[in-house]
């Protein structure tokens, strides 16, 4: 039923999961099956009427029960069951709401939802990874528009991550330091590139973007995941997380297509000094008409290319910030 | 004008490249700039009858004159001039070709061209890998329909190649042998994912494939890139990439939309023992009417899913083939 096989060129797993094949595509609103059921209308994944929900995904990339492998494996690529916990993180009943359109004490709950998932889920033996993310827009390839976020809780530290404690391992080698602290460090002092700054959380458009109006939250003091943050840090979380879905949703006044991803330490029972907790926001639209795509250049080469300057869209940002910000 | 960025996070280079934006989008049949100009209809930039022709980039990612960078770099974050050189390969003058129509003796000679281009711009000193591909069909974000590849010489071997040889180094290192001449000895024992063999170059679906229906075109023997091809080599390459191009537009009775890319040797002036040369083809149809898209999981983290496996859809590739091959 779900795999993970060894790519031995990139020295990667690839997740390998038929029954997605099958997934819901687009269902009219009234065959949401994530909104709350409703007397009279179709059962739906949430019976119980909810403010915030955690499911387990029907589709899921990586299983529990994952099955053993069907296949022949060889000393050159090792074949294992697709072992994982796949979860759907429902942030409201409203079917036409959205991230940018939470009130902020909800927005406070969600990240809530996040601390818990990541603990409980982080907690397991099995779990070295867990991966909270969200893909929002049909541009984005999303099959159900109910506003929601997606948790992958794998058995492994995945390629980037993986890639980013790496290269911050190095940069401590050398400096001593954590990389991303030197990183926001130095994109506060240049200044240009960020979007605005609440004390705890600097977002901003990084040096070398790789989408349009890509935008990092990052933690601007060193912590390592959601389970070291604080209240204090929850409410800033959630008030730079919110500030930013909605200056990207009144850039062009419609709902941008993003996907909105957290790097933070793994949960592999290893120490991770370099896991410095960030969000990286990847929009997929250069303009209100034309859109990014990863083609061959990015996928066959690994070079990004990009039309914008992230100072400009850093700017452009800026002027799409709620009129009054912050508010606390 | 253009500027290479570097990312300290995932330690890459990001090309920035604000001429891009203006590119020409999806232009009317009759406007079409890779058309040869005809009396009396407007200025093209094919303006003699070709049979091949190869063009500068009008709108490169990379630029022989990229000029200053106009930005502050950091420690962190050196900044560096955009430079290369990126050229179009005009398939035919023959707007409804492709390269899967091509007679065959018409593909033998773009692949000529290919060496050509390959042996030109790889001579250069500031070129250290020569990126050979081609983006075909509006889903993969093609802006111009006429049929055409692409080619970037890049002043830095690009990081997925890079990983690759690495990868094949750590092989080299433990069992004496190249990992890719390895991958089709094992790939040609199983055979359960070869869709052919015309003995020279091998067609299968990899054992990890990231796409739907993704397959690799690979020198059986070792050759390490296209300046060690044989006339026979030549003719055989071109056999097995018409027959793969062709399975896949017959496969659903519809132009397939898909990135090939080619990974052979850098030309960096350095000795590369594990530079296997190989086509990757990312198809991005799981069926004629489902797109895969690169989300969250693949984009953020780096881990692929698929919901098809390999063995089946090298099984419909098989079908799919001409109807009588090889033929020579």
């Amino acid at each position: 039923m779900a795999e993970l096989r060894w790519d031995p060129l990139r020295g990667e797993w690839v997740a390998v999961a038929s029954a997605r094949q099958d997934r819901t595509f687009l269902p009219p609103r009234e065959l949401c099956p994530l909104c709350p059921t409703v007397l009279g209308g179709p059962l739906t994944e949430a019976p119980e009427p909810y403010q915030i929900a955690v499911l387990q995904n029907r589709f899921p990339a990586l299983r529990q029960d994952p099955g053993a492998p069907g296949i022949e494996d060889a000393e050159l690529w090792p074949v294992r069951p697709g072992f994982g916990i796949c979860e759907v993180v429902l942030y409201t009943a409203n079917h036409d709401s959205a991230l940018s359109r939470l009130p902020r004490e909800h927005l406070e709950q969600v990240v809530q939802v996040w601390i818990d998932r990541y603990r409980v889920l982080g907690a397991k033996q099995s779990i070295d990874y867990v991966y909270i993310f969200e893909n929002r827009g049909e541009a984005v390839g999303v099959t159900l528009l109910h506003p929601h976020g997606q948790i992958y809780a794998m058995p492994f530290v995945p390629p980037i991550p993986a890639r980013e404690l790496a290269n911050g391992a190095h940069h401590r080698q050398r400096t001593g330091r954590c990389l991303i602290c030197d990183v926001v460090a130095e994109e506060r002092r240049q200044a240009v590139r960020v979007v605005f700054d609440n004390g705890r959380f600097a977002v901003y458009c990084p040096f070398a973007s790789r989408f349009p109006y890509e935008a990092h939250v990052t933690a601007t003091r060193h912590l390592g995941s959601l389970l070291e943050f604080s209240m204090d840090d929850c409410r800033a979380f959630a008030g730079a997380l919110g500030a930013l879905v909605r200056a990207y949703d009144r850039l062009w006044n419609e709902p941008m297509p993003y996907m909105m991803v957290m790097h933070q330490a793994p949960t592999d029972g290893q120490v991770s000094p370099d896991a410095h907790f960030h969000v990286e926001f990847y929009p997929l639209a250069r303009s209100p008409e034309k859109l990014k795509f990863l083609a061959s250049s990015e996928t066959g080469a690994g070079l990004f290319v990009t039309d914008l300057h992230p100072e400009d869209t850093a700017s452009a940002l800026r002027t799409a910030l709620d009129p009054v910000f912050p508010t606390g």
